[in-house]
């Protein structure tokens, strides 16, 4: 490619609503532009990165034996409805109607639409395993979309659905997949994990996230530096950190502990450790009659020790909190406890309110809570003793740093990632709900077990750039960058000697299939240098007068961005090198 | 490609709802799927012809100097408000609202939002011409969706854009770009015809359709042997075709014509030759008060040559039929002629029916209309004479074959086509409405001037096989068959030797870049040569043991089905031969 004939439009300043690096550098490298909220235009120079990820993607999927397909964006109700998630699925679905009043909507996933695929095109047990994926744009209406195409509500995914004669052959077909994006992510340059996780609205029973490292990433993974374990924070087991109760040392007393509504606030004032203190999360659950009119909601009382925080994940997974939680209001924390929060504690309270103590707080003793009365708490609780025992102990905190990883092989530690893969196991979750069977070798019809596979392809590219940037721009890997080498030639629109030797060296990248493009358009080399530094190409060749006249031009890679001089001869041979070695 | 390892799945029937021969094949060799009412899934064998479209099409553009992006499906309301097209595009443009009710739409076509990013982009004249391409989903909501890819709702567009400082410039993008489209369709090896096209709702001066011929194709087109003419019916101008009114030779008669309500059936009664009558059409212009209240409408009299057809397109262009008309109801013909349809005719009317004659109408003489009375017509009515001079005189017929070419170069013919490809130019429509301006060398803004492509990339199919098939299946071109050859190993799961040179066969094609699948799924051979005349690959190769034993295949091409014998020495240059040399 040459500059003058492609669409370069780079911007010094990042617009004022952008808010994360890579959205401002996409927008200034004029990679994407702004449609709507979360709504982009992928530009000629983002599509270029976009298209090298889709075919890395696309060939390791055909190298596992995925075969493509394409369904469509607009997908009729009906089959959501087969599934539920017409009902279940919040308002990130969008439910749009067309001319006729029918209802429809735009995927956000497609396991309806490929399982109704599955029902009627697999017959036999000779047809299995099928794995069927495809490269599509997804639609999801985030309540905020923000953060560029990290959390867009138009994107690309790329969305895989095997299709196996049981629970067994559906595991192989997961590994297989789990392998084919290592495959992936290695092959696109990043660094990244794959971590434990939560299947979430999807359903299934076993699923693992691929994250990519980044400082600025929203998921925070919890590993184990001696081991394999890997985890989302929301899923990853936190220990027990109290082998077995102690018996009560002290008796239960009630302290003035005026404007100290938390318990680090509590525990300085009576000079105790903050792992004396016990926290109290009071949550909701909406209930009705039979007619289905509402009914004040059921209260339920989370004790967290007071240095540990509450994983919602874990909590929601919870019978007493089925179907679903909120957090109490004030005037129902006040009605049930009598005192508003900061000073609440699980002692003397209604029977009716569900009592979860985490597995840690479970065998505390002498123990500090609020006395449900404001400015006052309550030292030396014991259970048993003082208060009723738990009604459910369960695992409800998130792990912290040097927690016990649960494979019992070291300390946990942690570091933030951005999702840009997720594999779940679904087991028959659609194929039981929309009777997607297959005859066996006895002829005997059986439910179709199935997993699926997202990578976000077009999140992907902000991932690469949340982890390789610097102050003056992208760094892209070779892998995905919208050019592989730029040729800066200084002077090109003065120079013959400049054009023959940029067209010369253009020519030799090109027949060795390399991903060159020319800066023809004759511009300042300070212009010319920041507006590729701020691109991120990372190979750089400097073409000028002054170097050509010592038979030599300046070869530059955007980590370091350090200069070194090359004969004018060895320069093609040095970047195909360079290239191919890698 | 081995086809244990893809995915087939064929029908002996089409279902009963596919109404055309390409729907019913795409649906029978499983190349698509219906999900909804023109939506369908691209199955994957659907998808290999799909992509290979596909690529043609970016070469050729990308060599035209077009620049690819992608713009979002979903776009908002605004835009399409700022050109009005939010409230003139019909009921096709499917509306939706997101969950904070804010309007957008499914993209049919994106001048909007390519005209968008323009006006951000292009600052001045030396970023000029640039012509901006994507190959995206796109949806019109067609009330009666049909005709499986050929009329869908969800459809797979190549749209393109460019941008000029002048409609000079405009032209020459323009050119290229029809240039490319003529490249495109050669390379997918299709009959087709470029013909000067009405605009339509896209708008602008100057438009031509690529069309695919069919003798099912929806379109007429008329063409002169001769010449470079080609038109689709809509805009083909048609010659008047009395040159000059001859003076009248008879006196006007009221004849009774009881149950003669056509022309035909009155020529034939009055032993008169159907060029001597004129058949009166009414149409109706609704008309509003200033308030906006409903006056009744305006009534027009439109009158042909008893011979000749109502053009639509051209009518709808006259002023005395604009903002847009409707066929009069019977009440409304009643009302101002007095009397019912089939006896009508301009003698005597009231005055404020306007009265469209035909070129060739306007210079008849002793001609034979309706007497505006049940079973009775006039004879020897002329001009002047027996009725006032027509309101307006204009080409408002459809041509006939043998009509004289309007080049003046031979007599014009006619067959049917498939519309797959338009390319329009604009001029400044959208860039004037969104205020698109560039700055030109003296630093003065300038409106943009535009032109846009269309090829319809999924409708290609179709059309392809509405153009390539028999009582057996499919024939594609070269180009665009989902797989180039196809290796009909008989016995492959029986005999080692149908292995060995079935795979050698494979890999030597394979190596020479050609797509070819080796069908391993040992089936027997009828069944086997069935499935792939449906699914129409162009060559074929069968390798059996009959064969080899005298160290021979057979060599079938899909087109005439003859089975030639092949020494297996010599069948794979002669595969690489036919298939690259073509």
């Amino acid at each position: 490619m040459r500059a003058k004939q492609f669409f370069i439009s780079t911007m010094k300043e990042a617009p004022a609503d952008a808010e994360i690096v890579s959205q401002k550098l996409m927008l200034r490298a004029g990679m994407i532009k702004k449609l709507a909220a979360g709504i982009y235009d992928i530009m000629p120079m983002g599509l270029r990165s976009l298209r090298k990820i889709e075919s890395i993607i696309r060939e390791e999927m055909d190298r596992a034996g995925a075969i493509e397909l394409l369904m469509p964006i607009v997908q009729p109700a009906e089959l959501w409805q087969e599934t539920g998630r017409w009902q279940k699925y919040g308002d990130e679905l969008l439910r749009i109607k067309d001319r006729h009043d029918r209802d429809f909507v735009l995927q956000p996933t497609s396991e309806e639409v490929v399982t109704d695929i599955a029902r009627q095109e697999i017959k036999s047990w000779r047809q299995l395993p099928v794995n069927f994926y495809q490269i599509q744009t997804k639609f999801r209406d985030e309540r905020r979309p923000r953060f560029g195409v990290m959390r867009g509500r138009d994107f690309i995914m790329k969305d895989a659905y095997s299709f196996d004669r049981n629970a067994e052959d559906a595991g192989k077909s997961y590994d297989k997949m789990f392998e084919a994006y290592c495959r992936i992510f290695d092959r696109l340059g990043l660094m990244y994990r794959a971590v434990r996780a939560d299947s979430g609205s999807i359903g299934g029973s076993r699923s693992q996230e691929f994250q990519v490292i980044a400082d600025t990433g929203e998921d925070l993974i919890v590993f184990c530096p001696d081991s394999d374990y890997a985890a989302n924070i929301e899923l990853a087991e936190a220990p027990c950190l109290i082998e077995k109760r102690e018996e009560p040392k002290e008796a239960m007393e009630k302290v003035p502990t005026p404007g100290k509504d938390k318990c680090e606030l509590v525990v300085e004032l009576l000079g105790k450790p903050l792992t004396d203190s016990v926290k109290s999360i009071v949550l909701a659950v909406e209930q009705y009659d039979e007619k289905g009119n509402p009914l004040p909601a059921k209260i339920v009382l989370l004790l967290l020790r007071g240095d540990h925080s509450l994983n919602e994940v874990k909590a929601g997974k919870l019978d007493a909190l089925k179907p679903g939680f909120r957090f109490a209001t004030d005037s129902e924390i006040m009605n049930t406890f009598g005192s508003k929060p900061g000073y609440l504690g699980p002692v003397g309270i209604p029977k009716n309110v569900t009592i979860v103590a985490d597995t840690t707080v479970a065998n505390m003793s002498d123990f500090i809570v609020g006395a449900n009365e404001e400015g006052y708490h309550i030292r030396g609780v014991n259970w048993g003793r003082d208060l009723r025992e738990p009604d459910v102990v369960a695992d409800i905190r998130n792990v912290v740093v040097g927690d016990a990883s649960p494979d019992g092989k070291g300390t946990l530690k942690m570091q933030r990632g951005i999702e840009v893969g997720h594999v779940f196991f679904l087991g028959d979750k659609y194929s039981s709900a929309m009777k997607a069977t297959y005859l066996d070798e006895n002829g005997k019809p059986q439910v179709l077990q199935m997993g699926c596979y997202g990578i976000g392809v077009s999140r992907l590219l902000g991932a690469a750039i949340e982890q390789g940037h610097d102050d003056k721009g992208i760094i892209w890997p070779d892998s995905i960058a919208p050019f592989t080498v730029v040729i800066c030639a200084v002077g090109y629109d003065k120079s013959e000697e400049v054009q023959k030797v940029s067209n010369e060296l253009y020519g030799r990248l090109k027949e060795a299939g390399i991903d060159v493009i020319l800066d023809d358009r004759g511009l300042r080399p300070g212009v010319m240098f920041a507006e590729w530094e701020l691109i991120g190409v990372p190979h750089r060749v400097t073409i000028g007068d002054r170097g050509l006249k010592n038979g030599e031009v300046e070869y530059t890679h955007r980590r370091d961005l350090k200069n070194e001089t090359v004969p004018v001869a060895d320069i093609a041979d040095k970047l195909i090198g360079l290239i191919n070695n890698r």
